[in-house]
């Protein structure tokens, strides 16, 4: 209603009037004709975030590419897998980078398949839907004006009584932002755990220093950078049950609380382009591996025990992990100790390429038999024995 | 686990061996061989989902079929649309409930659009995503199988290692799920609104009474169908809260979060599958539309002043507006008698067809000049001015 | 940090020094000696959020006053109850506005029940609770400074290692805002749904316009007021979510998140406190009853057939009341006319004192026998056997 | 309505009546009397909500002794606080878990506080709060006779209009619900955090086992316990929100979302219950500390720096750490090495219990000069010179 009144005058001062003159032109019969904030007030958010998410969708790419970059980097840094934060089997930590890159890709498309919803617009069909007031021909008009215009080719709703209660696509958006936040989180906090220590955590990685970390513990360097994009993360969530809850009180035929989806969906989009941009430039371009440490526990790690049962069975293998554990010798060491295999067909399977699956083991290892997997089993069977009598 | 050591037992057992004799045949050596619980668990969930899914999504179809169907019936009955729960301009309950069938048919399409995403499989990575202790060629010949198993063509993911921790499938599966429920809830809440009364409320329409309302008030009937499809839709809403802090929960190569994640998901799956079910037999084919009351809320409405104001101007029919409310006169009436439109120009522009945008209005009514109008309004100010100094 | 640095610099100045000669006076060693980012911030946060919320109570309490006085106003205006959306037992219109402020009262008391538990802070433990490089008797000193200058006793935590890293006040805080928004949020729904019409709507109050509504609908007013203060309760319900997934993201001695935490409560806290401002003002205060829709309402409403079941019982009334909306005649007629009660005592017990429960029944009253009412039913039968045959 | 069928029937059995001689005992007449599900239903939920979250109170109460317990048996294992996942200020593992177990202390009066609103109740207002149809005298005859059979002192509600479509307990009692949720998932968060390992991660405690881990990773044992805690946290969030959306949708007289709430707070309560259970007796009665690898982590840790920074300042301090982490040197070494601090001053504030502050340090340490400082880091940078040149 406000804008209708600036418009009429500026363009009555155009047009040689006074201010207020309005029987020259009209705020409302004349600026406002043949629209409703029913209609331009929804096509005007999805155009906001059109463009924003269009920018969002390429700081996202450069996470994305940067993160590429480190995997390319990495791509020989042999480490410790974990799953359920307990030490698992071997990779890269290449792998581990690309992972991420490829993760984001994958992120990226989902917001992108979101555009062609937010290019339907309701223009034209004014307060309800049935185009009350408005010109037959205005919809295709104004349509294909503001395509040209945004550069965005806009669609008309086919059913315009659905399209102006509809607040679908806003969950959409939502979701698909949620989803991009979730995932930026979690692999936040791998960069978090990576980088935990220096010396009691997992130390695989340092971020770069970005402030003095603690004004009471001197040398202290804090993962801020991360911490900002969990942050943001938690926020699109939220986000995200305020744009539900509001889609989920529209009404008959309108929905009269988009201005608060409009400002939730628009906050999640600014936030996460920015998280992605302090992300990209303050922590991952400066990621560096900590090669020393990374190659120390992979050399200790009885996960390697993993690549060897198909050799010498599961039972053999957990009894040489077991031992390994106990005593710290490594699993190659024991496992032909054993007899179990020969020197070479361990380090073939062992070797960093073979286990983190970028080269095939060759099948030419023979499979070690069930009896020889017995009668080794009982030798350690009476080895225990001896130990606890002993 | 488990499965291994039952399928090993009974495997034996068919071989003609004792339960137990592992040497024969091994739960974890054999069975397991080539598996890890972290491929094979996340593509029983997505097989389950997929298989759930594209019921929920036929029983979403009926819904919106039974919503067209009763389009179709109330195509002719003329109702005052509501914006803002205040009385705006006419349209059809046809048309009301067309846009139902319409909204419901779009969801539909969105949640099929997570099924390509569900085919998605990580089979063959085993523990971490690097494929350790699988056969090179186990990956593709499994995939080939299930695909023929499940009739649903599963594509190996490109990146296993991502994919082996990955939960974005969920959320999005999720997110959708969310949409179709709180669209369904909205059109409840207006069935809910549309039914209230029957005299004290809109009264529009009757839903079917399912059981005696009340133990205390004899004759009430309550909308018991839509609201426990709102209560269902409330609970897809949380479970997305839950998906979505399980999915921002997983760490390094793993995701350990996935059976709430299912539970939550597969919740939501059944659950709206069946309030769908509920609402289409036990609501919306009994729907019917008390057509006399309808008319007679059409007829005192003053928001069919709305199509006046192409041609008298929004000030005078504003106007016009204040003194059918005021003296409880219909508009036509009004509008006729203040000589700004004749007889016939007013029941051309006020038919049913044209108020409710399925008919266009001829273009040769002549639209009255400011002059006109400006008059109208001085005699109004004229007149008001002996009212409030009579 | 930062301010460590402004301060002792202006300090620096103040003793007749140059910035920066920090041998004089430093911004780590003095400034801030015995305080870390980890117990001053949080303790800054709750001071912050104390205040805020002493305003927010205060003026929820004046909106719970001006609902009172509309209670005071419309006492004895008589309305149909509703459940369920569908028109139920009378009540007055001053009964459900004085609802409205006793509830809110509860909620006052909710709010206020939270402060004590932000006066607990962990000023003097430092870096992790152990107060490591802080005087022993820091602690103490601070709080009661503290105390001094902010008027709000504050109380050391008991356990200080607990106390650094714990977010448990936040979520209490938010939950009990959250309860104040949903319950703000349902009455204002009531307000919308009593003030929908004008004509085709329940139409029971006026409130105050407070913007011309629509550039489409002439003389269309909105809800506006209560509204916005809808979409604050969406609001506050997600930042409620961010608030939980950043209080679970705590890890070891320290919840990282606090930031997100404290701008999404404040926030809400803001917010709320300007919505119940212009719900009161803007709203509230300026609500009429439409006594002459509301009397009609109930003249005609079934539902006052409930206050005779114990005299006539149920199956009687059900019956009558279904005869009652078929044939649009009044209850107290059809009871007289079946000769289940006298006149006198239909009037006796439809009074609108004692149909509200404002006064009780005489108990004088005769209940009818099941004899005289199986009776009735029989004579019901055989007319609607009649009817059908007929 | 169904068990007023079954109940008059039964009581028409034992009589000596045939099932369904209603003339006799009636449903609605005489088992109804006085009640509405409106009232009787709020009352059963809040029964059956008391009676679990004692049980719930209870449950927690023993996990926060088991944790306890833990404190006083690690009373002595120094460890290496962490914030924001970097090392940090020496600690002990004993105030750690006693730490657990005080924060659940407060959960648990957090659940207590809740206990009273829910003993509020409504019955005897039937359908909408008036009370009609009920005996003036049966709300205090029923509420007192409740309270006898329950052993709860029920509170009549002030306002039966309010307390009939309030759901305001609910949310009070789902927010303290999800805040120890909330608090056990953080705790749990951190045993898997502590427990990471055994070689690659924190390794300063271990979980005792409880099924083997993985059916590809012999020997690999997961934190399946906590994780399970970790789930019915996300449950009980999401269950949240549910509650949430179903309070705010009561409209006017009564909320008909209360099935949905009911649904979702008792399986947060008894999901709860059960994770305390597992979480005390499968997991932290069980818990061992690693205490080899926890000193090893504590002597090479630069964090114990801060302690000396109140006598060496802050910048030497930070020196100081910089070279013990480039040189593996220890701090102590250094500090006395640059003759900063006598032998017997350092050991003296690095003493494990002054370094937990369970033991406050003795004030006669001289404090160095700044001069002593300034000399000190001169020398430095001199050093620092001479390494870049040299």
């Amino acid at each position: 209603m406000n804008s209708n009144e600036v418009i009429a005058n500026r363009a009555l001062e155009i047009l040689g009037h006074h201010r207020g003159e309005y029987e020259y032109l009209h705020p409302i019969d004349d600026v406002n004709r043949s629209q409703s904030t029913n209609d331009t007030y929804p096509t005007a958010i999805k155009l906001a975030m059109s463009f924003t998410l269009a920018t969002l969708v390429d700081e996202l790419g450069l996470v994305a590419d940067a993160f590429a970059a480190k995997g390319r980097e990495f791509r020989d840094v042999l480490k410790v897998g974990r799953t359920q934060l307990q030490d698992a089997v071997p990779m890269t930590l290449g792998q581990e980078f690309t992972g991420f890159a490829h993760t984001l890709g994958e992120d990226q498309q989902r917001l992108r398949d979101t555009l062609p919803l937010l290019a339907e617009i309701n223009l034209g069909a004014t307060a309800i839907g049935t185009g009350i007031t408005a010109d037959p021909n205005y919809a295709e008009a104004v349509r294909r004006h503001l395509s040209d215009l945004s550069g965005i080719e806009m669609v008309t709703a086919p059913d315009l009584i659905e399209a102006t209660s509809d607040a679908g696509v806003y969950m959409t958006v939502s979701g698909a932002l949620k989803r991009s936040a979730i995932k930026l989180s979690k692999i936040c906090n791998d960069l978090r755990l990576l980088s935990s220590g220096p010396q009691a955590g997992l130390g695989e990685i340092t971020l770069p220093p970005r402030q003095a970390g603690s004004s009471i513990m001197p040398g202290k360097v804090n993962p801020v950078i991360p911490e900002v994009v969990n942050q943001v993360a938690f926020a699109v969530a939220g986000a995200d049950v305020t744009v539900t809850m509001a889609a989920e009180a529209g009404q008959l035929q309108l929905n009269a609380f988009e201005p608060v989806i409009a400002n939730s969906v628009l906050q999640s989009l600014q936030w996460l382009t920015r998280a992605c941009a302090t992300l990209r430039v303050n922590c991952i371009d400066g990621i560096q591996a900590n090669t020393a440490r990374l190659a120390q526990q992979v050399e200790t790690n009885i996960g390697v025990v993993t690549a060897l049962t198909p050799y010498i069975g599961y039972a053999a293998a957990a009894s040489i992990a077991h031992t390994a554990l106990a005593t710290e010798t490594s699993i190659a060491t024991l496992v032909v100790a054993a007899g179990l295999m020969s020197k070479d067909q361990v380090e073939h399977v062992l070797s960093p390429a073979r286990l983190s699956g970028l080269e095939a083991i060759t099948s030419s290892i023979p499979v070690i038999t069930a009896e020889q997997i017995t009668k080794h089993l009982a030798s350690l069977d009476a080895a225990h024995a001896d130990e606890t009598t002993g």
